[in-house]
């Protein structure tokens, strides 16, 4: 089967760890990479996303990561059914991210597209960004790593590079992600804004949440974003690029699972990715020590302005030396002897003011709809997590109200230093 | 061949007068119309666009219109070629126009992919707009119908109504229109704003062009508009709908030709379309006696302000009656006893914006990039027609910059009236 057909499941057998050996033994990119003697290989299901089955084969010859989509969502189970193409777009999400970001993303080794299935790089000793995060644990030059992955993806996707020809048959592709696009969609935009039968919150917010669904103009604003994201095929955006789609040592950081991989505004990716940092920045008086908890924040606040700085001067960089798509030409700047500087400035404006609107919503999303953070749902005491989540929430509202008037992510981080000082239940 | 593959151009021969009743004869619903008889068939090539051959078939039961793509650009010829999948976009939106503003779009009898053709609704006694406005000719209702065809246009094809799988299917379809798409993205956004090969402009204008195109900031804000344009698929819009796309009689109105079809932000046609409105304002002084020419420049104002005002009246109508897409759903809103006003006051706001931009860069292409329009090219006397021009310009200009601070249609008409008193040049 070709790569660029989509799978219609016909032959598609969900993997065990009994037949998973049988099965891939005879790919030889598998069997190369594992080793020849399938029958001594080791097997184990570690899927711990909300999707997927995740296995991690082991043998004589090294070890490897077998991703297969499931026909449902995982956790909700098989009454949410959802098509094995996300496998598909993953797939090619991740050779798209591999060319604009070298080195970035796991290296696949063998897809199937019919078994909806990608054998790919096993990472090690790395683990996802999220517990580290909860664990208290620094990563060296985390957020320059992510700002230039957000950044080089953007670019590189977008009519600032890419022929545009070439972007439009890669949009039109990616046009058909529609399942997991609603789910971005849905659950994200707008779910968090009304009682959704998926929804659940921590007890003891109802007046916060309250607050916020009452909230008429706010949630206008949540769906003029939702309008954007819907029909704004700027880039192709990973899709789903928060703290536990990232991997690392203390070392070395890798951008995973781009299973919802869209063509979006640029500012998607980099917001979500924000409001990521800015949760574990709220939870953490429940995970950390008094004597740690300030350095560890103040950590955490490095990173999220390092993204944003680092996304700003790689885009930059960016601009001035791949700048060959039809927006913006240097025929139009740079050969009239006039600098497009301005233009640039503005363009990062605008992207600054999209990611801080997804940012606010992504904050919104976690806690009220259905797919909530690990760094809060590991706080038992709703007493200590309530207050954390509402700040959280306080937060999530003044970013999509305000988004037009922030001009820095600097006042981001002095916002959420300010929100972390108040009671807001 | 299905209507929804594209042709590739293996078995297509261009029509000529003399083997078009011959090769047409043997198509059932073009026999029915014009007559069994094909010999007696009187067939006269019409076009006077800038793309295709356009036949007028007459016989003894009736008069059809037979338009068919050619493989290059017929205002420039065969050293610019251009596909025939035109004419499958411009029939898969004549159909898609035909549902959701029925009878605004000629009906269409008979299309043939292979030879890129479709055989249409002759209008009569109908002529172009652009030269009814050239005439001093009125049109009742003439704002009303535009404003409400781009209005249901717009709301119908969009995730404000259209079930979002649908809409994403179908701007996947589109995205294919790369050619024509690049005819919109060059020659109108672009070119205009340095000296492209393309361009040509009367004679005496240099000292406005040469403010235009080193206004680096109004540069700026036109490729923020073409990101727009290029990514945000917004919705199916006409594509190119200036008055030279609209046919009428004294009190009918039609909308032809849109090959240009593209998903689009949905104040694009609107603000092409009243940026030829406003070409004709301009033009008046050239065309009117002096009696005559207050009152008819005033009528072609009041046409103006109709085209938005009643794109307004519409869009809240179908806001509130069929609003059944992703974006703004009512168990957000109404089912929460709260008003969508406001998200609807929000959302009109920004595609006036979006139209105002638009309509200062068709004011400036028109008169600086390759296709320019008869109201102008036709004031022979460069020394009449440059100063109206030069005002079309300056006007243009100050849309382009001021579009985010102009809250109403009706500023627009103030500037374009004051404007009309300057000596630009």
């Amino acid at each position: 089967m070709s790569t660029s057909a989509m799978p219609d499941g016909t032959n598609y057998i969900a993997l065990t760890i009994e037949m998973l050996a049988e099965r891939l033994s005879s790919v030889p990119a598998v069997a190369e990479r594992v080793g020849a003697d399938s029958g001594s290989w080791s097997v184990r299901e570690v899927g711990d996303g909300n999707l997927n089955l995740v296995f991690i084969v082991e043998g004589s010859a090294g070890t490897v990561v077998v991703k297969q989509a499931l026909p449902y969502v995982r956790l909700v189970g098989e009454s949410w059914p959802l098509p094995l193409t996300r496998a598909f777009f993953e797939y090619h999400a991740l050779t798209r991210q591999a060319a604009r970001d070298p080195g970035r993303v796991p290296e696949i080794f063998h897809y199937d597209a019919e078994q909806a299935l990608i054998v790919m790089e096993f990472l090690t000793p790395h683990t996802i960004l999220r517990g580290k995060l909860i664990a208290g644990d620094k990563i060296e030059d985390l957020g320059g790593v992510l700002g230039r992955f957000c950044a080089r993806t953007a670019f590189r996707s977008s009519d600032l590079h890419m022929p545009t020809a070439e972007r439009k048959a890669d949009a039109a592709l990616f046009l058909a992600n529609v399942d997991l696009c609603a789910i971005t969609e849905d659950l994200v935009f707008t779910d968090p804004y009304f009682e959704a039968e998926l929804n659940h919150h921590t007890d003891g917010l109802d007046p916060v949440v309250a607050k916020l669904r009452g909230d008429v103009a706010m949630k206008a604003e949540a769906q003029h974003m939702l309008t954007k994201f819907a029909s704004n095929a700027e880039t192709l955006a990973h899709g789903d690029l928060h703290t536990g789609s990232v991997m690392c040592t203390a070392t070395e950081t890798m951008v995973i699972d781009p299973e919802f991989a869209v063509y979006a505004p640029m500012g998607f990716d980099i917001g979500m990715l924000i409001a990521n940092f800015l949760m574990a920045f709220f939870s953490q008086p429940a995970h950390r020590d008094a004597d740690d908890l300030k350095a560890y924040q103040d950590w955490i606040m490095e990173v999220t302005a390092e993204v944003w700085s680092s996304f700003e001067v790689e885009f930059r960089h960016l601009w001035a030396t791949e700048r060959s798509g039809i927006l913006y030409p240097k025929t139009m700047f740079e050969d009239q002897g006039h600098s497009s500087e301005g233009a640039l400035n503005d363009k990062l404006a605008m992207i600054l003011e999209d990611a801080i609107g997804v940012c606010g919503i992504e904050m919104h999303r976690r806690i009220l709809s259905l797919a909530h953070n690990a760094e809060f749902e590991t706080i038992e005491d709703t007493g200590v997590r309530a207050p954390l989540e509402a700040r959280c929430l306080m937060m999530g509202r003044a970013l999509i109200l305000d988004r037009a008037t922030i001009t820095s992510l600097d006042t981001v981080l002095a916002m959420a230093r300010s929100m972390n000082e108040e009671q807001v239940l």
